[in-house]
């Protein structure tokens, strides 16, 4: 298998101690895009651009239709891992390198794409490629996003580390027939259920909130206990209901992830807590509960605390199932190399999301060793990464054959 | 009065939008050291300063005895105010020159000081220069300080923010009869009594601790509840403990005022917390229980959520009683100025802890607007700095004339 190679390979791009930092065209995610474009180059595939910079590598069908497409991205979080969006796109190159190897000539062309910024670490848009793709975000909009260090996303696209040179720029974002998503599961349901291939149900549903509660700083020597609006101390409720939430609802997660303390001195009272809640089910009833009691939580503590608090809805998708038809053809590939499939929601959001929107979509997991993922010890075994692969490629080749879109 | 003036010239040194950095051996500082130095001397005191940093302005007295000594510091927390600290020194200025002025001539020398890096705020070591005269820290120790920057207190001491140019350096530290503090209270307590001048009972004791909760960073939309090991949760618990304590015992207060999260992603498990605990009582067994809940707290929910948690303790000092002939003092000396005194304790830190360990110590408060200290908005009303000043003077006079530490 070259995917170890290639996985390898990508991941000395932007490796520091604590993971892999590769953001939307820095020169860590140029390189990285630069590497697949030549592979796919010298494995006989042609390469596109488009605007948004996603890149597609295609082998030719029989019949010029819109193509079959998989892929998945090679942006990561900050400290990130190795497998996170990069399986998705060398196994896809893999798949079709496999398919092409073994004379198998489809109808519809097949490409793999590497998806730009699904991970939203520079710009503020998760899944821009993707999302760009589908037409969920204007261009104009995509274009004048600003990125952390202050440069547009037009800018960074034109810049040294941007667009490929060399590789031809497609005119707009041609359609797709059908889409699938190999990916790592970055949790530990394969694992414990000792499976090795998942099949996507829905992409769960997702709210985030930004919480900031006021309260009085003081000496921390000298203010009274009943003279206090201790902030720190409010968000710590507001913390704890979040969890019970979760809990008490099931099959739902919520997490605090972020919380910052102002003026953050061992002496001083806290004056101030800001804190992000993280809310995802696959039942959106489920995450406006959560939402609800956290909203309850939060103005209760301030009411008897004295502390005011505004709670503002910043992020909300909505679940995303994936498509019947194309779930069964999934399910039928990952069957013919192991006995038993899990089906799974996926708790994180991938571009699949995007995808789904506007075409017929599929996504395949394989486990995450300890159910790490956003990490560097993040790790698939290889011999599942080679199941992926396998599954992937049959996927496609049933996807053309079955063509479910025309029906 | 010129106690404003000053108040007001020492406040804009340092001074930036979030209030006063007034760290020791900093230009801000120096400056401060200066201008003080400059003020006693143009009043027609004496002026020296020791290896410490301490700079002592004396008007002499009839007999070459030890001196008795009031004072504070001209140093500030990060974002502090124009009255800790600076009110002690200008304020002990101002009660000297008043004496002076009005021809009352004592047996021992008065001295008026500006005890070096009160605050601890850039020196690991808070009521540096009162230690070091208290001889509660080596002087070898005290040169070997690190601050942040890197610099040794000795390097610091030496440099161009260090010592005084011009102004005679003191062989050791030689010793003083008694100590009076003129400090602004720091809390509501004053202002809650509708009193104006204070006479402190003990200095609070103090326990500091530092937390460390590791728990299992995880991807926040992957990892399901059950399989968490949440180290921001479990912090919440012992925040909300910590409270819970202080509240139950009653003349006590613990809190929470630092805390941070790792890896601080809204889309992250929170893998770490650090927190420190500040609890205060002048009852030592109160701290002690605080401490003691503290630790069970975190245990408890390291068993519970499978998190690990480790508690140091970093910082502990006894409660200092302040001395009883010298408290009779000052209270006599407040009431020839106001109709009633508040006997209250010191929930803050001060150099009269140092003092006390030495010498009978005494300290005077007064209110605190609204309670505030440590912040810009730190403000005591012109009429209360002026009975301060006053209450001040008379307590001098009284200490020398009754020589209370003879008998």
């Amino acid at each position: 298998m070259k995917v170890h190679a290639r996985l390898a390979e990508l991941a000395a791009l932007g490796a520091g101690a604590d993971g892999i930092d590769r953001a939307l065209f820095t020169p860590a995610d140029h390189a990285a895009r630069r590497r697949f474009a030549d592979w796919a180059r010298d494995a006989g595939l042609s390469v596109e651009q488009d605007r948004a910079g996603n890149v597609f590598a295609r082998l030719a069908g029989t019949a010029e239709l819109p193509p079959i497409v998989c892929g998945s991205h090679l942006d990561t979080v900050k400290g990130g891992g190795a497998y996170d969006g990069a399986l998705g796109v060398v196994g896809g190159l893999e798949a079709l390198e496999r398919i092409a190897a073994a004379g198998a000539v489809t109808r519809r062309p097949l490409e793999v794409v590497a998806w730009a910024g699904e991970e939203g670490s520079r710009f503020p848009l998760g899944c821009l490629g993707s999302s760009a793709y589908a037409r969920l975000t204007s261009y104009a909009d995509i274009e004048a996003l600003v990125a952390d260090d202050g440069q547009t996303f037009a800018q960074a696209l034109g810049g040294p580390h941007g667009l490929l040179a060399g590789v031809p720029l497609r005119d707009g974002f041609p359609g797709a027939a059908a889409y699938v998503e190999l990916h790592i599961e970055q949790g530990p349901l394969l694992e414990r259920a000792r499976l090795r291939l998942g099949v996507v149900t829905a992409i769960a549903g997702q709210r985030r909130l930004r919480v900031e509660i006021e309260g009085r700083p003081g000496h921390a020597g000298t203010i009274p206990m009943s003279g206090r609006a201790d902030a720190l101390c409010a968000a710590s409720e507001v913390i704890l209901a979040v969890e019970r939430a979760a809990l008490a609802l099931g099959e739902t997660v919520a997490t605090v992830g972020w919380l910052i303390v102002e003026p953050n001195q061992t002496n001083i009272v806290p004056g101030r807590v800001a804190l992000r809640i993280d809310a995802r089910s696959v039942d959106d009833a489920h995450i406006a509960e959560v939402e609800r009691r956290a909203r309850a939580a939060a103005a209760d503590a301030a009411e008897r605390r004295g502390t005011s608090v505004a709670v503002e809805l910043i992020e909300r998708r909505a679940a995303v199932p994936m498509e019947p038809r194309m779930r069964a053809i999934a399910a039928r590939a990952c069957e013919r190399l192991v006995a038993e499939t899990l089906e799974l929601p996926s708790g994180a959001g991938h571009d699949a999301m995007c995808l789904a929107q506007v075409v017929p979509t599929a996504m395949i997991f394989v486990p995450s060793i300890g159910g790490h993922s956003h990490v560097a010890r993040e790790k698939t075994a290889p011999q599942d990464l080679e199941l992926g692969i396998e599954a992937l490629a049959a996927a496609l080749l049933l996807v053309d054959a079955e063509s479910p879109f025309e029906r």
